[in-house]
């Protein structure tokens, strides 16, 4: 998983706008301790939240799986550009070696005596390439089987639409994901919590540890323990 | 797949909200000619589309793979409640019996020399409770591989987090979605279209079928054809 | 100020789409006392807000002033349908008896001794139709001037978007208005507090009063005291 | 009426968006013309509409009125971050001197001669800075005699939430505003037609003049001619 954050806007944005409202753009300091104390005490402690939609952050979100997908485009205030599945599918169909060499889930399983052999597998290394691993071996193994099978569909000029109702969930995507501050509390209030999947537990712990420095104390507070 | 509607606003509610602007109340015939075709003419045609939003349609959704719930879910301007994974798993774990005897994709195929066949095995029925079939052999042969990788994971304890991760995108869910009529015909515009998804571009189709009949007026431009 | 509830979505509803997601359709009661807290459980206590959308409330609301309405068009997870100004005005410009005699509001001061006296004013309550009246009487004889200053330029044959930069923010409107639970949740809670603007929290207080008794429950700990 | 662009986001990170989608990323050229060919092309001619999302521009609008606000705020996709009414009345507060010389609106018709004279009277200058006026002669003093009205009414003490009904819609605001590419071009599609209030037209026009010179190709096709 790899989360690069591609663009923001300035905290002085922010602080203008609240200003607006009070017409206090005297007291400003341009960024500075004052204006950060305001954004503060307006969008978070007096709620008055639409302040912060002022504030866009694009992210680049790379190595998720689709299982994740499901989840973050319920949050429905964001814009998502996703990798097409189709697209997806074209790399794949390039794929000229097995990853299994011909096993199944069961004949993997008994092929290996240790965790560190099977992730150090040329195969198995070719094939994170595709896939998210959860690190329980036969969920993996059985990603790598779908991942196989999926790869001999291709091969077989099946059309990708069709091709695609095999994809295991543990497929990996990409994504360009524009969000605001307001809609990024709450993503990082629910998301980070114990009873959130762990994987968008740890993408939005990295979300938040991407953020510029100066954005951060906006979500703290946010930050499930 | 299945479409149910389970509620919906009563055209009258769009006339009368339409009336609000000019005061025409007394112009109204209740919800008869007068009233539609006025909803036609200020919603559609003369593009004042937010009069639409007052009429909400909420459907049951059943049978649909999660494949198609990834892109459902991009239509931001509706309310979705999903069939949880965890409790879809929950299912599957009980079922005691193997869905493919031991054999994988390959063997399969050469197991069955003709598609009636295929989907009338019982294994194959067993299975069709939980994966959306595409008809396309292949395709289907891997599903079930995955799905019985997936129910010998499950008897073997693993948390349903970490198992979902192999879960076919075939999978079948189900869900409650509230949407509004402008919402409606913007999905229906874009789904009902050659170049959608088929699985997406049927449940689109059977949408506008589960319409109250007087309500498919404000759709039936919207449809592809 | 006038609010009525013209149709609302059965908490049936809701419950359904809650059991959807553990498919525990069998338990319910059919909007019994088990779903009502059921709903209550997951909505509010588990913050799954969005099984509240499925909700939808479409009221009438008449007799508030522009100001009001400058505040509840913030409110944007809503739908608005309001009587147009262009109609409005074509109401007043059909007024042909004055509502101030021709005097300003100085001399409209120094005529009244006794407040009873102005609000059983003919004339004032001829305006009464046009205006919401704050009850200082200062205030209230500035609208009435502004009606009258606009009736006269109505008489002019002045262009309604013209004329209409005159109009003052007491002069009443109506609009029919969809919302759905939660985004009404949000709306209770922030406007029946005491620093809302007092029309805002009239219509707040009323809004809640107009719910169907059995909703209540859901909307009561929004309530500021 | 002022607008100026206070950020915006740059096209690079729309192309980026996009390529996401086809991983077409050595294609770019960094925000050049095959770039805005791109997002021209996916954007707006194959209906991708969501792409256009991740751009946003935040305005600093002003010398609007309040009329023209209860229109912009009908734009829910979109924030706003308005100076308060309550402000606002402090400043008028302030103002010592009568803007009518204790006039009414019949009296102030009947000195001026002519329409020049009126725009250089040293109270209608000091007017101007708190409202907007139509050039229409008598609009323009029913509002000067609204705001002399409110002046007195505030030097009597009167609380701001009372005295802000008699307050007329030509009366000035400003706001922060942040829209996203996809809702700005529906807002100029729909607010440069000639059916929309001049005010509104007007602003929508201005808008558009001051985007950033490569990005207007984006809007062109909304402007109503």
């Amino acid at each position: 998983m790899n989360v690069e954050l591609m663009q923001h806007t300035s905290l002085a944005v922010t602080a203008h706008a609240i200003r607006t409202c009070w017409q206090s753009f005297d007291n400003s300091d341009e960024g500075g301790e004052k204006d950060l104390a305001l954004i503060d005490r307006v969008g978070n402690k007096f709620k008055h939240a639409s302040t912060l939609e002022h504030l866009n952050y694009t992210f680049y979100l790379s190595g998720i799986s689709r299982a994740l997908l499901q989840e973050l485009a319920r949050h429905r205030m964001a814009s998502l550009s996703v990798k097409s599945t189709r697209y997806t599918l074209k790399e794949l169909k390039e794929e000229k070696d097995s990853f299994t060499n011909g096993m199944n889930m069961i004949e993997l399983k008994e092929k290996y005596t240790d965790a560190t052999e099977v992730y150090n597998d040329l195969h198995m290394k070719r094939a994170s390439k595709y896939l998210v691993f959860t690190n329980i071996l036969t969920v993996d193994f059985a990603s790598v089987v779908a991942l196989e099978n999926l790869r001999l569909i291709l091969q077989d000029a099946i059309a990708n639409d069709m091709a695609k109702f095999c994809l295991p969930e543990s497929y990996k995507t990409e994504l360009t994901w524009t969000i605001n501050a307001r809609s990024l509390q709450n993503f990082i209030s629910l998301r980070t919590s114990k009873s959130a999947l762990w994987e968008i537990r740890d993408l939005a712990n990295m979300i938040y540890d991407t953020l510029p420095k100066d954005h951060k104390y906006l979500f703290e507070s946010c930050i499930s323990q």
